[in-house]
């Protein structure tokens, strides 16, 4: 290591950027931020005078050149993320990116063999598995509160879809936003996944059927060890951001409810009510996104394994490539079908 | 006993008295009732025909004389229940008699000391010992769930005032209303109260107060084990009936919530919302008055003590006067200073 | 009608059979049961003594033969349902008959065509449909409170599994346990089913593995309105009896909890709980029986049609058969592919 | 102001000091800080190196003559915030002192006469009414969603009594503890209380009655515009921090549960259960800090009154005197009884 705090370079300025930014300046004292950069300068130059970071890099290629950095914080849009990652390997920096590698397992595991021959460390920015709800309820499978896990569902709807130009680029809803369903069962179950079918259909806007997507889907996942999840995903949901979970096992259940501003209840002449939950992902999830990147910064400092590896980035990828077919073809789909 | 069954006779067919006949006709085997009496024939006999009483009795006097008669269940109005007391005790009748036993300490040591006397059973209407709920609290201050208590809350409020006309004769709102929490008080601890201080005054309802009543009150009680307990009353709850109780001990707290009509939760785009706890009381506390007969049909049969005594019909009497004098004197108030 | 009151002959002193004689004699006064037979004869005068029915009758054919009885209550065995039908129907008598009709569409078609020659009317008794908490579900569809339904989940899981020797004969879990479910999709959404899709496995008992079935099992169901439904079941929960359904419309969701024996939290140094759900279908169901039958009583006194008919009967055994299906093959079974 | 950032200086390094640094020096961007100061200089200088402040100074003294300074931030032991108030007005700085100003009303117009005459702005540490559960409580209150109250409850336990060593010199429960829920009783109401009645005793440990204080106490709350209220105290509850209000009002009711580290609910085969509420104030109150602080700067830079000023640190000591006087004399003592 180049110091005792580790050396950062940030690529990519934009919100996901800029929330890591500021974890790493305010809440991560093990950190320090050596320089950020963004195709987009006044947007790096905003987040640096946010956040104290006295650098703008002139490109990715500046960040992977610098010596004094350490490890690098992948923040750029999706379709860059293989080529910056094997970039970064090659220049032997240790790399956080934000998921999905890419959309394909081709590019994915070019980039994942560029990594591994380089021997960094990478971890993906699979940022629910540190939410303090869903780490609960995987401590409670992995310590057995439960017994042995047979069912399990994942309910996670947006609260609005995003904007149909996204949605033609996105890969479609599998990719684009069952890919963290996807992870979360692995996570939750700690197994593998064999085989998924997906229902899919447009409920919330003709607009991304003709689009060519669904907006709305089941999900069923038989896993190696015999648990069966479901996943249910809807573009919109009226009351806000809706993630919940629900595991059965043989000695007991475990759910964890959705996350509200407050803890007031108001009855009157015509209902007992609660303010709606939490409803942005930035506000749901601000703590896990702070937790993931100070894992991360440990596990370089100490050496240990990254909490989220590129196998972790690799296959959701994989499950979801298999549930779209599953949803195109009507049938079952055992992953081992999807290969590339 | 003149038979397996314990024979009753009902006096009084007005709103409870109903309610007491059908608990008895169809929900405890063990008892079989012999007639009903009421000023009101036409109310009689429309119970008689509904729950297959064969017989309406002449008067209360008829019931006393009546030799296949055990036991009577007394659901006049308040004004009559000591009197009514000491001629069933006359009689050799066992007595189920409604809260109160009468608004004054004299009336109702006369009607002791007539029962006393004649060795029957007398069993007081306190029918919310017997709602789950607060039975559940109960035995968690019996058991030692929570440790030793040392604060105890009662939250109590009714959906609606009564008429007028009704608090005008009542007594007021600690003798017609609290009476039913000062008894709570007294189960729920197990132990006596030695000094009251009650605060009163007029939220709901104007007229009330130029009627010389109060609508809204707490009242602080110190029991003689150092529990420190509260009462809160108000005459109207806008979302409904609320009837909640908290105790916290040396090792926990127990609270009850109130009773719902359904176990539902509606999310819309404005809340998180379920239907309001249920309104009457003749709902809330439905199985309550049906358990509360059978308890006291099972004492009279298998000759053990009733559960809720004549002195337990006392009690809370004298400390609705104790809080009726705190609030008019602004002082705390022994128990023992109200003597008649 | 031969009375202004229903007079009704009960088939078969069950458990089940016990209970629909205890609300027709005790909560439903427009009814008067004329006689109760079973196999077991001592089993009928149990029931007849505890409810004060007069007679006991020889068989079902005395209870048919019977000019003073104007409907039948059928509680035999599942197997003797659909013939005991078409008797009943043949001989003039109004019919509520418990599920299943039958284990294959052959028996229900023929039962059914009986009952449609004869005009008489016909309930199933599906009185999950009558529980409080899921009429208040199916309320909120029809109302629009929830606007157009897009996603369903209904969990039910038994809190542990019948004896091996039921499961032997009770034509697998599908069946005999999700037929309740696959009643309540239908209820809950107004509409049918096209495709199912089950996915099933052992979890909880090998011997039932060993037996040629399952006791797990997660099947999704695809409405012809494309609302996408999941049934989610085991034949054992730990912590008791688990009955929750939730839909997610275009304006919000609805769910319903489980029920419990009180509404008390305890707070200790350890954890902040509760006592654990009703256990028993009994306890949980209690109301919802008397209400179905009461529907009846009601539907035949009025001339209206009944709330569950021979289709609502039939279609769910399709349902199983097609999950049966679907569940072998490994594959989406359409429901039109189940014919007989 | 002498530049647009706040700039300030903190006298105190304890662990309120602490805390109040890290907000200023990383979730406040509109505030710098200039100093800090401790008769500790080690913990100073702890703080210091944690949140990047440049200058241990070495007196308070100094601290309010350092011309950079425009604020000062006062966390040092409660019998010093008098004289530093005093002080720090003659120096013309603007002021958030922490509670309370002191235990005597004479001490406490000292100081509020000496910020009255420099004209600084001061605001008292009342953090509780910055958390997100108690404003939302107030804005329901402000905003008419619950009508006019009547009744108001708080719940205040600590989850273990501070040490005997504290006790002894804190002025007693009322003035130690309590003191937040005066506070709290106005802010929720909005209007003053002119009574107090006091009921306490010793069930937590004998040595706090050994030295002369209470660990246990309910106090009533008579308000000018006739609302009653309670608040329920208690140094140790078993299962952790509890603090909760609940208000009647004429059109419905308002109450807020504790904050949980989760929301995942366990059922096994003997509960249903979740984890302990927040134990540690630290904790649960952590974003009020924050707010709080966030608020006092912006007050100073835009030039408006600050939102917890000298008579909100005023009233409640008075209130705390007059509840001790209560206990003390058992009768209700009215506010303008304490006079000095």
């Amino acid at each position: 290591m180049s110091s005792d705090k580790l050396q950062v370079g940030i690529i990519g300025a934009g919100r996901i950027g800029r929330v890591h930014a500021e974890s790493l300046a305010f809440r991560i004292p093990e950190a320090n931020i050596v320089s950020i950069t963004d195709l987009n300068r006044k947007a790096a130059e905003e987040v640096a005078a946010r956040c104290g970071i006295k650098e703008i890099a002139e490109s990715s290629e500046a960040v992977f050149a610098d010596p004094r950095v350490d490890a690098v914080v992948i923040c750029s849009s999706t379709d860059t993320h293989a080529g910056l990652i094997a970039q970064a390997a090659k220049a032997g920096k240790h790399i956080f990116c934000e998921k999905s590698i890419a959309r394909s397992l081709r590019e994915i595991d070019c980039a994942l063999a560029a990594v591994a021959k380089a021997g960094v460390k990478l971890q993906i920015g699979f940022n629910r598995r540190f939410d303090p709800n869903f780490a609960r309820v995987r401590h409670a499978v992995t310590s057995g509160e439960i017994g042995k896990p047979s069912l399990m569902h994942i309910i996670s709807r947006d609260p609005g879809p995003p904007p149909l130009s996204y949605i033609l680029v996105s890969g479609g809803m599998f990719v684009d936003m069952t890919i963290h369903d996807f992870d979360m069962a692995r996570f939750l179950i700690g197994d593998e996944v064999e085989e998924i079918y997906a229902v899919g259909d447009v409920h919330v806007d003709p607009e991304i059927g003709n689009a060519g997507d669904i907006d709305t889907a089941v999900i069923i996942l038989r896993f190696k060890n015999g648990v069966i999840g479901t996943i249910d995903n809807s573009r919109r949901a009226a009351y806000g951001y809706d993630q919940r979970v629900e595991i059965l096992g043989s000695s007991g259940k475990i759910e964890t409810d959705n996350c509200y501003p407050n803890a007031v209840t108001i009855s009157t002449g015509s209902a007992v009510q609660r303010d709606l939950p939490l409803n942005f992902f930035m506000d749901r999830y601000k703590d896990s996104f702070a937790a993931e990147l100070r894992a991360f910064v440990t596990a370089v400092l100490e050496g240990t394994p990254t909490l989220v590896n590129g196998l972790d980035g690799r296959i959701p990828v994989q499950m979801a490539l298999a549930a779209r077919k599953s949803h195109e073809e009507r049938r079952p789909v055992r992953l081992d079908e999807v290969t590339a």
